[in-house]
């Protein structure tokens, strides 16, 4: 079920050999971790998004752009429950970009950013020398460590239930250009609610819940009658095949005890959505359909070495 | 005599209306620091690398690429005389790449990593959509400062000597490549003679001087007499030229006073030469030829808007 993407992540993680006190927490989840000798530790993550895969500029503006490059690596941070505090960003631009269009993209980068506190700290502009080569716009952003600690991909448990916030699916139809990132949602998770481990769902919910699976070492059975389908994804022709595979959702995906799912209902006043979907069991990832029937379920969702979102 | 990058990254750094105490340097030097509410901070800088801008698939490994890569933002490290300790790395793979070729680029991140301890932590892999789209590359580092704090480069004084190390000129018959970012002697350079400003020569000295000097507020003036001409650029029609403009030399240029320059002299004891090349005195940048003359130094480097290599 390994994906070639998977596959060559675990390769780098083998040759890394990092040390776990300068770093907890190394490649494979969505930040890494770094100590720095004192007693402060950062996050970090970056992220590449290239005309014609993440956004299109015959359809989005250079400032709609921007604003995605900084969200994606934004929801990274919310991923692990972290809090965003600086970013550098480097551009490739093509052929006749020049200051103008810089400043959309600034302008952009600075609305993600500000939400949440995120500054813009330096940067590389460069430009391509082909005449047809397109826009790239890379972001990294640190990010601090919230009251808990970060939270992994790694460290779901045996019973846990398995939650998503908001709604799956058919975010190509706009969601995927101007969602905002789950930061708040995120801490106010792990303030209520312990989350044993937690992604952010960029790649399809199918492919995600395997990555998430896998590095923790367990199964999950989710429930087709749970899954939030979006409207976006209700209007295509097969909505649930969407919600679970589309990707570029930028919802949180994560899993708790039941007494702290429980404890987390209760408590919830935001005003995005928390729906339980299923539950870590087993080894296989599985989905039970409305017909009552167990199938396995194929990471269908995006592979970064395939391109085939 | 501000090229359009200077105008721009100037308009940035008005924009990002950083907290001095949290953010020390800002936009506009060769890297931005951070602190982190306790004790410890860092330094942070990001590169993106371009199939036919900084190397040449037809020509260049991609063991080459990853090295240059990764060595093109130790060198930023070096400029301000701080210990790279951490770095992310993001590709854009033309079609067809894929786990072999991530590998060699892989081989050769960690190449130039290793020399200094820098350990790659982190990454995201993606893939252009368009058929005929390059690879780019985009190396994030982290470092920490040494015993000195970071040199930055708006910091030279009138009356100061001007410094490079190593040799200048010709660099894309080789060592564009292949070069050792100048790390160590940047912290031996900082330890021994206190530079009041450095930065690494990336843009060609001409074009990399008017940035100090024009940062710090001052001028200068350089002796043709004295610019350490490269065998590389020897051997082209117009050596002084290429010395001055080539760019990606990946020297250090420094300036310090003329006490801590003897103080330098006395105690220099690495391979790399040192070369005093003039002196940081008035408002503009000038160069003394030869036959006596003493005439502007025009910034005829790289311009990262133009992509006039």
């Amino acid at each position: 079920l390994e994906t070639s993407e998977s596959k060559i992540t675990g390769y780098f993680a083998k040759m890394s050999n990092l040390n776990p006190i300068d770093f907890p927490i190394g490649i494979g989840d969505d930040m890494a971790q770094m100590c720095f000798g004192g007693l402060d530790t950062a996050l970090i993550t970056t992220d590449m998004l290239l005309d014609g895969t993440h956004f299109d500029l015959s359809i989005h503006t250079l400032e709609q752009v921007g604003y995605k490059s900084m969200a994606e690596s934004l929801s990274d941070c919310a991923a692990m429950a972290t809090i965003p505090f600086a970013a550098v960003v480097a551009v490739a631009l093509p052929k006749g970009f020049g200051s103008d269009q810089l400043k959309e993209i600034h302008k952009g980068l600075l609305k993600s950013g500000d939400m949440f506190g995120c500054k813009l700290i330096g940067g590389d502009i460069t430009t391509w020398g082909d005449q047809r080569a397109k826009l790239a716009v890379n972001v990294t952003v640190l990010s601090k460590p919230a009251a808990t600690p970060p939270i992994r991909r790694s460290t779901a448990k045996a019973g846990d239930i398995v939650c998503v916030t908001g709604t799956l699916g058919g975010s190509i139809q706009g969601k995927h250009i101007s969602f905002i990132p789950r930061v708040k949602e995120a801490l106010e998770i792990a303030r209520i609610a312990s989350p044993t481990a937690m992604m952010d769902i960029s790649d399809g919910l199918s492919t995600d819940l395997t990555h998430l699976t896998r590095l923790s070492n367990v199964g999950a059975i989710i429930d087709e009658a749970l899954i939030p389908i979006s409207e976006a994804a209700a209007n295509t022709r097969f909505p649930l095949m969407a919600a679970l595979n589309d990707g570029e959702d930028f919802e949180l995906l994560f899993t708790l005890s039941e007494e702290n799912f429980h404890k987390l209902c209760d408590n919830w006043r935001m005003d995005t959505p928390v729906t339980s979907i299923g539950r870590i069991t087993g080894k296989k990832v599985l989905i039970r359909y409305n017909d009552g029937s167990l199938k396995d379920l194929l990471p269908r969702g995006y592979d970064h070495l395939r391109n085939e979102l």
